[in-house]
């Protein structure tokens, strides 16, 4: 294959975007929709507001792309998903730690859960990422009405344990190691994916 | 004993101060705590802003009102902590569910949720209702180590569910029945208070 040259954080396209990005992140997480403008971000970023218009085109792009989950996750959501059903429970669990544990995946699902909390405008993303990183891709339940039923207990707790851990953080859960949090939640976990829940 | 007035509905502080309460809880959900101005309040309520630094002396006063939780949730919580171990899984999930559904305990644990999402201020103060709400009666666990993890990991279901169902109204969720949920996730609770989690 021909050599192509890598994007990556020297190049100076990456690094304005990345900055830019976080900024953002910041900006929606905290100040929700209404409350963040261009002109913020860019002072946070360093950078001119033409360049942010530049790149994202308006603010509804900027959103886009600072909320945009990476390829990776979505590759590694659709890859956990082939899991057998019966280590499933435990499989989700380690894919969500490993997630938040992530230096780019974290900030994305953070700023989503943070800036969903508090816009309807932007809670709409929040679902479409719940369907496609959680409920989209399950092969469980009898159904297609059991499936969404079983995928949205699932992300009921998987979301709740993110709130509490990295958003709110109350203790102890937020100190708790992986594998206790394995230990103690994977099998609820699993309860929803192929217990009778009626 | 004597008859005193009752206050009420009637009662025009009573009227009053449930305006400008139901304002701020919108103002800190949407706008976040450092957003959120007495002036603004004031005017969503069609109010003097003298009136609420005469009712609240301050905003910080303002938000504590405003995400105080009503004594008769506090007596509800209470009662339902001396349910047998053995039923409380689904006596805490009735609990949430009903208070939720309720017309005044409701708004005050969406605006407690919501404020805490986007605001460092005010997340110490969902730290404390879940602490006294979910885990400082709970009597169950070998120690009190072990009673702070399972109330938190109850916790963590428990928000999950109410963020899931409430806030970010993600379907099935949403619309599933008070039963349904019951059946579907009480195990799973009465899972984190009495089974082995290691």
């Amino acid at each position: 294959m021909p050599k192509r040259p890598t994007p990556g954080p020297r190049d100076e396209r990456g690094v304005m975007s990345a900055r830019i990005l976080a900024a953002a992140r910041e900006g929606f997480a905290h100040e929700g929709w209404a409350g963040t403008t261009i002109r913020a971000v860019a002072r946070a970023a360093d950078v001119d507001p033409a360049l942010i218009y530049h790149y994202y085109g308006s603010k509804e792009g900027l959103l886009d792309a600072a909320t945009e989950p990476p390829a990776r996750w979505l590759e590694a959501v659709a890859h956990t998903w082939r899991t057998p059903a019966c280590e499933l429970g435990e499989a989700l669990l380690r894919l969500m730690l490993g997630a938040w544990a992530d230096d780019e995946i974290g900030p994305v699902l953070r700023a989503v859960l943070l800036t969903a909390a508090h816009d309807q405008t932007t809670r709409e993303r929040l679902r479409r990422i719940v369907e496609g990183s959680l409920m989209g891709a399950a092969q469980i339940g009898a159904d297609d009405e059991d499936r969404r039923i079983r995928s949205g207990l699932i992300a009921s707790q998987i979301l709740g344990l993110a709130m509490t851990r990295y958003v709110w953080r109350v203790e102890p859960v937020a100190s708790m190691s992986d594998d206790e949090l394995v230990a103690a939640i994977a099998p609820n976990l699993q309860r929803y994916i192929d217990a009778d829940l009626r």
